[in-house]
């Protein structure tokens, strides 16, 4: 399905000097992008947008944006763009448009979501179906300039900012079927009323404007610099809900890495930099842990815990980047594995170095199976066991709560029990997952 | 879809004074065991079986059976079975049979394949579909004793031992319409022909029986003890062409573990009982590996090349006995990654006993590394890789020629040239794995 994009308005109140709005990077991706990238994870893969204000800078953007992402996008001016509203500017690609279409705003953020529940939503015959937001207690609405509705039975009543009688509001994401064109036609000629409403308005009179109901997703309207810092602050706070944290991950880690990675989406690092970057720290605070100088082994467990952090950012970064993949989370992976494993053995040497006695080899080398353990059965588990046990047990004693035990055992030089605990607490585990799945059998 | 089973005959040829034919076991599992359990493998759960001679050993077999793998199987006994031929066995299920139906013969063994496709095929109103296998020069078949079939355009022409025109052969498995009880009466009345061919040829003469062409599909009719040789000779064999057994498992250790596994077959062992008992080989063979004595030393690398062999069993024995689990391979998989370690380890202490360097311990860590990596990479590669890219990376350097590099190691007491090789060459093909994922991303 093709998707249509408005981006033509002035967008005054967020245009700055060197960039017009839908350019203006919001965590690092400018806000056109955003919607590009929201409605392409959604499935679709063919772009119509529809420029006017400093149509040149957002055409030569989206062209590189089209390379780069793999997908078609194809301008197209409003030379009124400057005395009318953005309804002409839906007008400008009806020959472009023969089929059912997507219609987005490039303001307006969303849950991609919204949008595969929308198209998996039937149209009929020259109707349009209008994501409406029931919520309309929601802290994301700006109640001075959101486009109000009034359904009733799935029928869209009345819609307009002025509406005193309403309940819902206009998400500005659309399913429509060609008939839209027709309808801004009539809403020009008949009421010299240019806006988007006015063609919708055209339709309701005719019982041809659904309500989709969004339920409880996100969107916003990114009108103003306030809605701007709420956007942000609710793409921020979605990477701290990940339910496969655990809570040394929930409480210490993600609150700290999501700031940083707040700063890293300006800077042109990758994920997996990221990764290599936090790899690195580990390997530091493993050759940190070696000399027997309790100074070196306390900055050790300083570094150790901050590269813990720091390996959140590389998925929250790709989150915000839409920079996701498969082997991004594999190359992270195996680096966790190596660097759980330098750092052990460079406690393991710590303790020998300062007494030479070969049981603590053998400790440390119980730990380090272990841990390699803990997460080769947690990936087994996940891929052969999730069909038949409804829970995962990769929550306990995850990497987090690892590292942290290693960051204590460090501040208090207690690395040789740390390192007993370790041994014995993932080898039991360990166990205890291969009864627990034989069990299930 | 139900399956009636004929187990009534004499079976004079393979019956012993203790067992009637079908409960005699080959490699382990008695003859209708492996039928029903190929043709439940194949998606079947409903077996009605027909019972004559010695009737009550076998009916306490199956339901035993039944009990056991969850299956209903329901026995009909053949009052007739001394003095007539196999069709009136197939007559006396008539009552339970009113839809099509699979017609099995309970000493004919054959791959699940077969019966999962002829299940696929569509089934004419009032026909039956018989596989017929076109490979008139297969070593498995017996000219004296299997029924021969004339086929034209997919028709049955005849059907008959004596045949001499004839272009196929009669696997004995069967899609049938009940118009197949009519057929043997009308077979029985007209012609006094009570077998089931004779039941066949009244439908070819009304062109109602279809062959289905069973490719290159094993099966065979254990029909004397020479079949049954030649029906265990091809089960072994079948054994021996996995496609992920590096070259020492191919060449060396299966050829072996087959022998064994032949052996062990008689036992009451279960796979996992064999899984634990190369493990604990294994584990002795590290214990071994640590004092700098080069007797230990070469008694630990023997033993550890024969639990590598052993560690062949598992697989082997539950293909043998219908045993094959997902938690079969994951609990294999786990023992080896802790024998890997021990072994590993071992090693590194015996090297660290005869020269107390501390550059031992780094050699022997990361070789004990690389070897968990392999595998980690090895299953995150196969599970989130293989859509992508066309091969699998598993082959190479997989346990069989690890553990052969061990054995090598300790005969010619190398123990730290081995570990330096298998620490260097395990974590660079770890890189080249990462690099590989990475380009084909």
């Amino acid at each position: 399905m093709k998707c249509l994009i408005i981006a033509a308005g002035r967008g005054s109140r967020l245009s700055t000097e060197s960039k017009p709005k839908p350019l203006v990077p919001l965590l690092g991706i400018p806000l056109i992008e955003r919607v590009i990238r929201s409605a392409h994870e959604a499935g679709i893969d063919d772009f119509y947008v529809v420029t006017g204000y400093e149509a040149e800078s957002i055409q030569t953007f989206l062209k590189n944006l089209s390379h780069h992402i793999k997908v078609n996008i194809k301008t197209v001016f409003n030379n009124q763009w400057a005395n009318t509203e953005n309804g002409v500017s839906v007008l400008k690609a009806n020959d472009y448009l023969k089929e059912p279409f997507l219609l987005l705003m490039s303001d307006h953020l969303f849950d991609p979501a919204i949008v595969r529940e929308l198209l998996a939503q039937p149209l009929g015959n020259n109707e349009i179906n209008l994501g409406v937001d029931t919520n309309i207690t929601s802290s994301f609405i700006d109640l001075e300039d959101v486009t109000r509705v009034k359904t009733e039975s799935g029928k869209i009543q009345n819609i307009g900012k002025e509406l005193t009688d309403y309940n819902g509001f206009d998400t500005g994401i659309f399913k429509c079927s060609p008939a839209i064109f027709d309808a801004l036609q009539n809403s020009i000629k008949e009421n010299d009323d240019t806006t988007l409403s006015g063609g919708i308005r055209i339709l309701t009179s005719e019982n041809r404007a659904n309500a989709f109901e969004i339920d409880n997703y996100f969107w916003i309207d990114v009108d103003d610099p306030f809605a701007f810092k709420k956007a942000e602050k609710a793409l921020l706070a979605s990477l701290r809900d990940k339910p496969n944290d655990g809570p040394i991950s929930k409480y210490l880690n993600r609150p700290i890495s999501v700031k940083i990675s707040r700063q890293l989406v300006k800077f042109k690092i990758s994920p997996n930099q990221i990764s290599i970057i936090s790899f690195l720290l580990s390997s530091l605070a493993a050759g940190l842990f070696i000399p027997s100088d309790y100074l070196y082994l306390l900055a050790g467990g300083i570094i150790a815990q901050f590269a813990s952090i720091i390996d959140g950012c590389d998925g929250e970064v790709a989150r915000l980047k839409f920079q996701t993949s498969k082997y991004g989370g594999w190359f992270d992976a195996i680096l966790d594995r190596y660097a759980d494993a330098f750092m052990l053995f460079g406690l393991t040497l710590h303790a020998f170095n300062n007494s030479a006695e070969n049981i603590i080899l053998w400790i440390g080398f119980m730990a380090i199976i272990g841990s390699f353990m803990l997460s080769y059965t947690a990936d087994k588990y996940d891929s052969l066991m999730r069909e038949r046990i409804n829970k995962s047990f990769r929550l306990r004693l995850g990497r987090d709560v690892r590292v942290f035990l290693i960051f204590l055992g460090a501040i208090f030089n207690q690395v040789f029990g740390v390192l007993i605990l370790l041994a014995v607490v993932m080898n039991v585990e360990t166990i205890r997952r291969i009864i627990i799945c034989r069990n299930h059998e």
